[in-house]
């Protein structure tokens, strides 16, 4: 489906690790102040300032997290670092650098590589991080890719995921279910490709979904908009896992429960209709999909005319009592308890 | 030869990733100041100071990187730790906190993930750092541990690869060669193993070998000596792939070549002895065995009279002009050319 169809293929052990760092890094540029000294020494240095730093990481392994057999490599690498900014952005921190370390089977000839980093490179050009290290080995299988986001912030703005209280609003950012749907999408015409690898995909139904899978954009813009609406979050968390998952943390943490309502989860119609067609529960896909890098956060109930209307934000429920637990109110008014049914890396194996 | 002898066995997949994460941080306790928030949200979050923050990070996958046939988990998460360790020290900086994320199939139970733990955590406490995040995730094949590793250093006291100077000493720390031979050593009594499991290996001539292997340690130490002695470096580079490789690095970067004197270089008498035994050339397993975690720098010549009979420096030649290239004066006073032929990860698969 979406395969390589560059015929050269320079070896990576041709090229031996450093020459492959400066090769990789060499389009990079650096653009923070803060920034010092990024790769090609021991470690990267960044200057101090009154600001705090913010520090996230995370693992992308071949077979577990991706499918590079729909999964183009400059998407890859796009996504890989979206995923890192948004737990930056759930900080309600700015981001500014990431460390890439990558593994690579010899499969994978330098061309690969370079596709993989325009990616990253892409995603830090139109998200202003410098790439400062990492570390380029190969694996005995697959490709892995190891991120780390370094972000700053004011102390007063930071926010965690214990803050939030009882009555507080539970809000959202953007639309649900739609990557993990993207995701089906293309399972689907993986197999399909199987039977018959001349069948031409229409997949003109699922533009949004596929894009939502393969080309995530984190929420930087929610710190500046929640700044303009001079309101700031209780607690708050990104939505990796689903709701259900992300909302456990929340509450876990912040020692309270919560009552989301199924009416007010925002959907977009290419959900509704794929999940019609793959004969899904929408709220289900919504609640659990993961993927969405969109972020959920809660808000004094004061700041409810503030946030009512914004086009950004859907106030899905409020916070309550501990004792009351996690539950889900329905269409027809009937109180489910939700379960943290989030996407668990460790029972995919 | 070193198996685990455990017969409780607790599955990951039964723990879920929330339920592994909590169970293997909740021995960690932080004791940085600056360490704000650890485990538990987005990101960490890290304390502003005056000083500059120094960040490295190293990929170890099992298979290329280790063999857990012989090398014990408790080991390896320790020397996983030293090896980020070693490259903040060599910023003359001090490391403070890292990150640590871990990908493992479903052939390791909970009590292999403890093992491992328990030696981040005996590193951590012996090197006083905060284990502040990282990710948990399953692999479809065997352990790879992704490690970040966060310091501090005042701007003025940093050290960097391209401050060489002709005329400049070259100094290393401690001896080389050792953990090269510990793993042949290793390797060797892999292979009898197989063929008679019942043998007993009797090590007790290669003791400092294996330790070297199995148990590097960091050299903290230097940056406190270096501030006794009153000499602060023109450059620095830790030894991990051997002294050739990193050489060369200094050099290039710095943009000057290097004289380096074969009688020189201090070798335990384990490394002397093994070398005859495994007839290997000991200079070649000092310049490129790697693993080593010593540390070299170059100070000025007038720093001489500070840096000769100490105990745990050596200085092993000086800088020259770069066109005259990395010579080894052999010890029939014969000039070589020096070669990076330090250990590619890229070529190993």
């Amino acid at each position: 489906m979406l395969e390589d169809k560059n015929p050269q293929r320079t070896s990576l052990a041709e090229l031996g690790e450093f020459g492959l760092i400066n090769h990789i890094t060499k389009y990079f540029s650096i653009s923070h102040k803060s920034t010092l000294k990024g790769v090609g020494d021991d470690a990267a240095v960044l200057d101090a300032s009154t600001k705090q730093t913010v520090i996230s990481t995370d693992l992308l392994i071949e077979g577990v997290h991706f499918d590079l057999s729909y999964m183009p490599l400059k998407h890859l690498g796009y996504k890989a670092v979206m995923v890192n900014l948004s737990d930056i952005y759930a900080m309600n921190a700015t981001a500014e650098q990431i460390t890439v370390s990558l593994a690579v089977s010899n499969r994978f000839p330098l061309e690969a590589i370079e596709e993989l980093y325009a990616g990253i490179q892409l995603a830090c050009e139109t998200y202003h991080i410098d790439l400062i290290g990492g570390d380029t080995t190969s694996s005995t299988k697959g490709m892995l890719l190891s991120i780390t986001a370094i972000g700053k912030a004011n102390k007063e703005d930071l926010v965690f995921r214990d803050g939030a209280k009882p009555t507080d609003l539970i809000v959202v950012t953007g639309d649900f279910g739609a990557a993990y749907l993207g995701l089906q999408v293309l399972e689907r015409e993986k197999q399909v490709f199987k039977v018959n690898p001349q069948n031409q995909p229409d997949l003109e139904n699922y533009t949004y979904l596929i894009e939502r899978q393969l080309k995530p954009e984190a929420r930087k813009d929610i710190a500046d908009l929640l700044k303009e609406l001079d309101v700031k979050p209780t607690s708050m968390i990104d939505v990796s896992d689903g709701i259900s998952s992300e909302l456990f943390h929340i509450c876990t943490q912040s020692k309270v429960g919560c009552k989301i309502y199924e009416d007010k989860l925002p959907l977009d119609p290419q959900v509704i209709n794929a999940c019609e067609e793959f004969e899904l529960d929408s709220t289900t896909i919504a609640l659990s999909g993961g993927e969405d890098y969109e972020l959920l956060f809660t808000v004094p109930i004061d700041a409810y005319d503030k946030i009512k209307g914004n086009p950004n934000l859907s106030i899905i429920g409020h916070i309550t009592e501990q004792n009351q637990g996690l539950q889900l109110i329905t269409r027809g008014g009937q109180e489910i308890e939700l379960r943290a049914q989030g996407w668990n890396a460790l029972k995919e194996s």
